[in-house]
């Protein structure tokens, strides 16, 4: 492909990104298509020549696009945000463009340095200690990594090797083996899938505490595990607390978990993928009371700060540690000798993987051209209109709020029964028209309905809880409430629809 | 940043681009600043209000571009290639653009589907065994990890978790703890740092074994360590074979590995990370005789098959095996029950990550666009291009060639003493005109030359030569050889270039 061909399907591309991100409201949210769609319209084997680029566009249309779920629809309102915006492409534009892979300083100063640059200036929009900036005085730091599930379970990682050759400095005589294998990990029920995983990968037991009422982890369960735990030989290793749970958007008492952490000699990390973005309004950042006694914390631009995938935030208040645990030498990996600088550190330590994108472009294009005010206005936004979303339920007494709106999100359910809430899941998903998903707390399924696009507004609210409540017709008509005969009839009526449904072929 | 914006820097940022690659042998390739060269020039904090977009085109130029190792410079001959090309390039950039997260198939079908596709087309072009097709009917199949050390760890973690089970099985009054810290993995010492890093990362004993004169890992050094180590009490779990070692691109004879792991239920895993993209050119396939006897195998992509960073394939030939260790369920997490379907898998079961880009777009456009003949030929045109470079050092009788030209690597040094060796380096390094790295195999320091830029050609490979042949000058004059006063004086020559260096400023 010569320059003057790239220049115009590059060109060709903006355009069709433009067109696409500017009417993806008018596209059914959720693809209409079943699994396997696509081998079927691929050829089964690369061309043996090139294919004419030209054809390369018109097929995103006609094979891809329909297999796409639309993230950035306003009716996107499961899971949370996947962060986008112009800024970002560009920034993840020029990444590409430029090509510069930076596992170590001298492949790409900028690469490196920039990335240490602009987690600072993170750090500081969301106040978090001072000690997790690299220009304090401290051994303290910050990298963009994939996921937060890499930074889980480089913490945990972290916090494993720490611990173990603690206490091998005190009693050389034990096996390490054994040491390791009776570490042990907490969290609470409601953490992210990737708590466990972390654990499961890393080879730690991990331990999900029961939540209680309000979905947090309570200091009192941790110290009741941790008690019983130790008498039975354990040996207490690392807490992940979250602010801003998965299921609830829940936010742990870090001012409680954090004192038993330190007294025990236990590493905290504190998981705030999600809400953490809310921490640049200085409103909200009481929720994260007692984050001055973590010792890792993780949070994704790529959610909820209007930065595409991947860009995950991670901070750790000694940076020896990861290098200590981390650190494989080789001698084509060798450029500075022993000079670790601060503002330059070779951050193939810090992660799994060797190689690294030029991440930091697109978390500093953000940055600059929303500035914080634009990016407090944004995050702003969207809590109002979950809590706007959250009065639409409450005017609606077929329906419960089972948490309110915290952050984004609400969390709601249809009174009664589990089952008609998962009946009515069932029938909004199949409609296509909004993308909601299930959560489970207690004994009760409900429905999560996140704001999620960057563009989103009232109007779209209004719309995407008008097909909710019009689906909940089908489920439960609106007089029906109390009403147990009407109940039966209503279940008939969804029987029927089921039914219908089966007997053609169902979309995805 | 409304859309007319947008489309206006984004084009601005392609004009860039191909302004920079198509220039970017008129750079130096090595970057003129010192560590920390940039939080001097970049705010302390974020903008408080939006900057100005039109002026972030000219920081890239200004302020980032000083600190960025041309990787795609023709004189970039360090490491292995960075993966780049301008179908790639669109790739990436309609990926950002649809941005859509694909963790389970609903989140976007296409994003699963075409990556079981591609991954698909590019096995069946390395002719790699039926077994790690999906469309064969066993149950293999691919994925894109982010990097090979991904893979590596992935492998290792399944193999741990899956030899287990099975002592475990049939001996449950066994401790799994301790059957995990008997577990033992092996390589060679000259396979990749990450192999080393997943020991540490997945917690498994590791041992790198003594390659032999041509830098490979026979197989009765492997049997003897697994010999030594089964008398000792420890079990034999994983091996990682490499085809194209990092050093000196040197293959492990799988032919003769494969059966000591079959026979021993070891997981055999094959790092092909850099040379397995040679495989797409049938001439090349006899260096990996026995890959039918591999359970899992990485190449990258990203590295010599023109895809830019990150792309990283990873074949395994039971999938099954995976989804075991890593499966973590949540309720928000399901969206089809039991059915995995082939072409349909939820890839988060596969990988550490949750999240994961739709970067199955850039891969199968570079195939689309460049056609399985055009890589062939840029692959062929690299490998005639490295046995160019060896006949120039072969005709310098200062230089010795460490190992013979393998895939695009030459290995070469200076005759004498590892100090002419890594004097010539540093020099090299400091006039910033090419980059090479330093390696050691045995004894012998020497200097690694790899053909890395897509536009490489024979007048680079000679101006590469005299950049290097002309600096030999200063630490050894042609004539000097085997001529013990002249070495002397050629000595004291680069004692006082050294001295004239330590005066001034050095960069880096």
């Amino acid at each position: 492909m010569d320059p003057e061909d790239f220049k115009q399907m590059a060109k060709e591309a903006i355009d069709y990104i433009v067109d696409y991100i500017e009417s993806v409201g008018n596209r059914a949210v959720l693809p209409n298509v079943e699994p396997g769609y696509l081998h079927h319209i691929i050829p089964k084997e690369a061309p043996e020549h090139p294919d004419d680029w030209r054809q390369i566009i018109p097929d995103i249309e006609e094979k891809i696009m329909p297999g796409i779920t639309h993230w950035n629809s306003p009716m996107f309102n499961a899971y949370f945000p996947g962060g986008y915006s112009y800024p970002s492409v560009i920034g993840d534009l020029l990444s590409s463009g430029i090509g510069c892979i930076g596992f170590n300083w001298l492949l790409s100063p900028a690469c490196t340095e920039l990335e240490v640059i602009v987690l600072d200036w993170l750090a500081k929009m969301m106040d978090l200690p001072d000690f997790y900036l690299a220009s304090s005085d401290g051994p303290g730091g910050g990298i963009i990594q994939t996921s937060g599930s890499e930074g889980i379970l480089v913490a945990l990682l972290i916090a494993k090797h720490k611990l173990t050759r603690q206490i091998l400095e005190n009693d050389p005589s034990l096996d390490e083996n054994t040491i390791k294998g009776k570490l042990i990990a907490y969290s609470c029920d409601q953490s992210n899938s990737c708590v466990e995983k972390a654990g499961l990968l890393g080879s730690m037991k991990t331990r999900l505490l029961q939540a209680d009422n309000a979905g947090r982890l309570v200091a009192s369960t941790l110290l009741d595990a941790i008690t019983q735990d130790k008498e039975n030989g354990l040996i207490p290793c690392f807490v992940v607390a979250t602010l801003g749970t998965t299921g609830t958007c829940a936010f742990d008492d870090l001012s409680e978990i954090g004192p038993i952490c330190r007294r025990e000699g236990i590493w905290l990390h504190v998981d705030a993928a999600y809400a953490g973005a809310a921490f640049i309004c200085p409103e909200y950042r009481y929720l994260m009371k007692g984050i001055e006694l973590s010792d890792s914390v993780n949070m994704n631009p790529h959610k909820w700060l209007l930065v595409n995938f991947d860009c995950s935030a991670f901070w750790i208040k000694d940076r020896r540690y990861i290098q200590e645990a981390f650190s494989v030498d080789r001698i084509y990996l060798r450029d500075r000798g022993e000079c670790i600088e601060k503002w330059a550190p070779d951050f193939r330590n810090w992660e799994i993987s060797l190689g690294r994108r030029f991440r930091a472009l697109k978390l500093w294009f953000t940055l600059r051209l929303y500035g914080v005010s634009g990016l407090q206005d944004y995050i702003r936004n969207h809590i109002s209109l979950a809590k706007y979303f959250e009065t639409l339920v409450r005017k609606d007494t077929r329906f419960e709020i089972v948490s309110p709106a915290s952050m984004g999100l609400v969390c709601f359910r249809m009174k009664g029964p589990n089952m008609l809430t998962s009946d009515l899941l069932k029938i909004i998903l199949e409609s296509r028209k909004i993308f909601v998903n299930q959560g489970k707390f207690g004994e009760k399924n409900f429905i999560r309905y996140v704001i999620c696009s960057r563009i989103m507004c009232k109007d779209d609210v209004d719309r995407g809880w008008e097909i909710i409540s019009s689906h909940a017709d089908i489920i439960r008509p609106k007089q029906s409430l109390d009403c147990s005969p009407l109940l039966i009839e209503s279940s008939t009526k969804f029987n029927q629809w089921n039914q219908k449904r089966e007997e053609k072929i169902i979309p995805r």
